[in-house]
């Protein structure tokens, strides 16, 4: 097998200009692991200086049946971006154009632009692109487009899916295709624009996307509140809703989350009422829009708060996010080792699975900080644990299973944001029927005749906290 | 063939209730044709009772080869619900439950549900359904996911697609599949419920959705609003769209359309300003964010509107929308037939686009009043001709290519709404290169080996204007 990567290697450095395929032993590495850490060597690492380049690297993989893999920066924790079978990785980061046409509100840009980068060449002229993962100074769009991405503007504005209105990229075969046009509306033939979001790089290679923007909200006001417990705060965020407040942001944590940010930030929130789980609020839209639903908001908080403070400022606002910000690194010392399952629940079993978590921690004996997005239901349920203690290990590995069957039993979903990859392949079939999981086999052989897209993933049940992680600190890394 | 599929008629009607399955003549010609009006007899109608009904049927015409066509109401223009090749026809209307989720803004329904009784259902919970076609007191939310249906709404709301959190239904096996969840986030496997939107019955048939609903805007304000010519029309609605504006609608009306509608009326919409193109503004939101929009939309009209006219009531906001109403069936004034193609231009080719059609207009000698949504470039350009005509029929079919060939140069959409079904056919490979026709073709193969669904659409080129047409009222044709 490698002798055949070897001879089709050779054949295209024959095809591309010498700085764009590396053999190098220090590219390889690089090209090896995602953020999931467990690193798998490829044999060639392509960086394409133009869209064209990559329907000469299909063409070849195919025809020599090579595994490709695309990655953007690699922030996915789910090792979707780790080249499994070796091959070849083909790196996007060079392809990074951003292009803001002001008038229709879009956003013209290559598939290696940093999604922070995005944000800012739209705000610049007065547009707003909401999907905001937390590693967005980092991830790239493509990226973004390759796991369908959300971040904590879900609830009101929706996820990358929901501002893609075309993609461009490249087949298997190395046939070039467009996907939809520059419009927002679109109804000629197959999807297979919404296909391939989310596909994970199995279906095809996106090297290009238009993008739709909205308005960009002129006020924002930013609302931290706490709550007896967890029950009591859940309870506060439905009767929130009811009364048709849709705030841009609405971001929960419980009492283990907020216990190690106050830890680490060697304060308390609110005073006197240390460990209380929080509910940060930000709303967004014109300035009159935003005092009408203030009002709202602080009557609310009012009948239901045991405590709350408002942000007059953005300095404030900021300072009130430091908690949200610092809970996630600050796990690390109830444990070295974190199953982050970025589940997603539905409005209706919020109550019942609030229950279920307490009751999981108490039965696993582990940590399980969770917090996330309550607008949209997509909880990070963080499983802590020594990866040297193998009691610890065990208990992990069943609370994850034990929570992936009890999330689908309520009506909800295993992955909100970060994909299937390698680390949630073992619950695919928690999640979906097998005549699904056959209906999506056979539009990936359709799509992928050869299984030279991103091969190893999804299908195939890997348990990726059985394999040894690199002892490596990423810049996206928090702490 | 046929007499394979009385033979499979015989075993479906064994195993479903008598009056699930029917043969009777009229049945078989209620369900022979849509609003294209063109007639292909099945050899059984079925009108399923509960889901389930639905496998069975799948699972009996798989096996034995029939051809299967869903249809709704059958209000497509397009042929898209027309049994070409025979078989069975599945009617859903029966199939109409609606159930709002009040709390997390979400609609429950069944596929054959009323897009009108959707829509009142959620408003009457505080909750607003925007995607709404002008057959929507007729037309189902099956047909309207089924073409990706879309409406005035689209610009700032989106359509069908923007709106579906998860879909049920069935397999060409007869396997049954759920796609998403009731949740705002999914990002777990494939994404068939995207793939589902807008494939028109051909590679699955969806039995239920649900929906994603928005706050119900408290406050509209509605503005008429007249240009000295289409330029100086589509000019000035880009520089409302510079400042940032986003009308609930926008509809353009040019000349024709004007002269058409004012004449079915007889009056003029603007006195002393006859036949002059219009631009119809609503504007929606909260209270004080309609107040803020107001006067940025009434600065604009005093510096480019030649007149303009704001209602002060709901009353006067429908004496407003009455022209609009009005002007498409007040079109067979001017031909007995007409191709109503429902392009979209992207807006960086507006103004190409309008010269491109006052052109056409003159090349082709035929009327072409166009008309539609200028916040997302859907416009409706309805080619008139008299069919007992042949110099003009070869007119109408000359001008329809050229259109079409025009709107994909300028980077637009053949089909912003309606589909392809039967209608579009002959133009699906002008927008799609021969590498994105295959993939399709693939896709259909992996998702119904057999070709039952809906066999003899989109990818086989029909010219539906040859074929002879019924001459019958249907209930939502206009006038």
């Amino acid at each position: 097998m490698t002798q055949t990567f070897r001879f089709a290697t050779l054949q295209l450095k024959r095809r591309l200009p010498p700085s764009v395929v590396s053999t190098a032993e220090a590219a390889l590495f690089e090209a090896s692991f995602d953020s999931s850490k467990i690193s798998f060597p490829p044999e060639a690492v392509i960086k394409p200086r133009k869209e064209a380049d990559i329907g000469v690297v299909l063409a070849l993989a195919n025809r020599h049946r090579v595994p490709v893999t695309v990655r953007g920066r690699g922030t996915t924790l789910m090792g979707s971006a780790a080249p499994v079978r070796g091959g070849w990785v083909i790196d996007m980061l060079a392809l990074n154009r951003i292009a803001i046409d002001a008038q229709a509100g879009m956003a013209h840009v290559q598939c290696g632009a940093k999604v922070g980068d995005l944000q800012r060449a739209a705000e610049a002229e007065g547009w707003f692109y909401p999907p905001d993962p937390s590693s967005k100074e980092y991830c790239t769009i493509g990226g973004n487009i390759a796991c369908n991405a959300g971040g904590m503007h879900g609830g009101k504005y929706g996820v990358t899916r929901d501002f893609v209105l075309a993609l461009r990229g490249f087949l298997a075969s190395g046939d070039y295709v467009e996907w939809g046009t520059a419009t927002k509306k679109f109804s000629a033939g197959f999807n297979l624009r919404d296909l391939w979001i989310g596909s994970e790089g199995m279906l095809g290679v996106v090297t290009g996307a238009v993008l739709k923007l909205i308005p960009l909200p002129p006020a924002r006001w930013t609302l931290l509140t706490s709550f007896r417990d967890e029950t009591a705060a859940l309870r506060s965020a439905l009767e929130l809703f009811r009364r048709r407040v849709q705030p841009a942001i609405c971001e929960f944590l419980d009492r283990e989350s907020v216990v190690c940010a106050e830890r680490a930030a060697r304060t308390t929130v609110f005073p006197g009422q240390a460990g209380r789980p929080l509910i940060l609020i930000e709303l967004a839209g014109g300035a009159a829009e935003v005092r009408e639903q203030k009002a709202l908001v602080l009557g609310w908080a009012k009948e239901h708060a045991t405590a709350f403070r408002a942000a007059r400022n953005r300095t404030e606002a900021e300072a009130l996010w430091a908690v949200r910000r610092k809970c996630s690194g600050a796990m690390f010392e109830l444990g070295d080792s974190k199953l982050n399952e970025d589940i997603v629940v539905p409005m209706r079993s919020y109550l019942k699975f609030i229950r279920f978590l307490a009751a999981l921690k108490r039965r696993s004996g582990l940590p399980i900080p969770t917090f996330g997005h309550i607008a949209d239901g997509n909880l990070h349920v963080n499983i802590m644990y020594h990866r040297a203690n193998p009691g610890e290990m065990r208990a992990a590995e069943a609370a994850v299973n034990e929570l992936m069957r009890t999330v689908v039993d309520l009506g909800g979903a295993i992955s909100g944001e970060h994909g299937i990859g390698l680390a949630k392949s073992p619950f695919l079939r928690v999640q979906h029927r097998a005549a699904q999981v056959k209906a999506m086999r056979a539009v990936k052989d359709a799509l992928d005749p050869r299984g030279i897209l991103n091969p190893g993933k999804m299908f195939e049940p890997v348990r990726i906290w059985k394999y040894p992680k690199l002892a490596i600190h990423l810049p996206w890394d928090h702490k």
